[in-house]
């Protein structure tokens, strides 16, 4: 399966692409969709839906991974990241992608092996699972890349009825 | 101007269209999208969105005034709300509406006369300055059409300069 992996955002949306077949990975593409802040938060949305649905054009993921949100932090940040990523969830289902939504406690345990790992340790073996020279200029894009990983690894093992039950349900 | 109010949800959408010329209203469509709890988030969201899309087209309206969120109720709702209203903004600004958001205490200020009306005070008034002899099914459908006549009453007096400004910036 190819995977589309998203850190949701409205000023930067980090984005992974993987391919994960016989428990291995290929890096696709990886990078972020960024917005300025001077302009309408309804401009910055269509900003990030047309840049995705090019991205998906361009690689074919047949899976969206994305990372559910939590806030503690204000909430007018919080309304607009969650709007943008009501534009992300349309683009991934307009483009007919099985949608999955993973907590970063899933993703740490997914990455790393245990829930309670550091930033540093999530991007350390994000890097060593996809075998990348270079970090990710942006940490929002190597979120990303672990995000596809975790739902690599969490679809290989164990949650593959969900995943079957899903695919028949859009279909 | 032919205005869309939007009252913005994600188990509801309320919908009212009115056109508003030389002070006075007429009401051209009223409603409500609705989409089921039993289905994933993304194609509730998509639901809304292409529905919505639909009725712009059918009806042409110039402007979109919709609510703005704040929430002291639940985490996990607000988010679904705010994802499902980015989708709303996205077909606003696809269909290259001017979007203008309004607080609820703006709204009660511009349809009733001062912040502190209760929502059946809002409602008579909503009413009878669209001289409605039945009360729309759903309160939301009522919010929409009480948003759009504040969007009339704050774009006739005073902000036009505002309402100028940005129908330039989208050009």
């Amino acid at each position: 399966m190819r995977i589309l992996g998203i850190d949701p955002g409205l000023a930067i949306v980090g984005y992974g692409i993987v391919d994960y077949y016989r428990n291995s990975f290929r890096t696709v593409a990886y990078g972020a969709i960024e917005t300025p802040a001077g302009i309408d938060v309804e401009l910055r949305i269509e900003k990030i839906y047309d840049t995705l649905m090019e991205i998906i054009d361009k690689y074919s993921p047949t899976d969206m991974a994305i990372e559910e949100l939590f806030f503690n932090t204000n909430q007018k940040t919080a309304i607009a990241v969650a709007e943008a990523r009501g534009a992300i969830l349309l683009a991934g289902v307009k483009k007919k992608l099985l949608l999955y939504e993973y907590t970063p406690l899933q993703v740490k345990q997914a990455v790393v092996g245990y829930g309670r790992a550091d930033k540093q340790q999530v991007m350390a073996m994000t890097m060593s699972i996809l075998n990348l020279q270079k970090m990710p200029r942006l940490d929002d894009t190597a979120d990303a890349l672990a995000i596809a990983i975790c739902h690599a690894h969490t679809c290989g093992s164990g949650i593959k009825q969900y995943y079957n039950e899903k695919k028949k349900k859009l279909l």
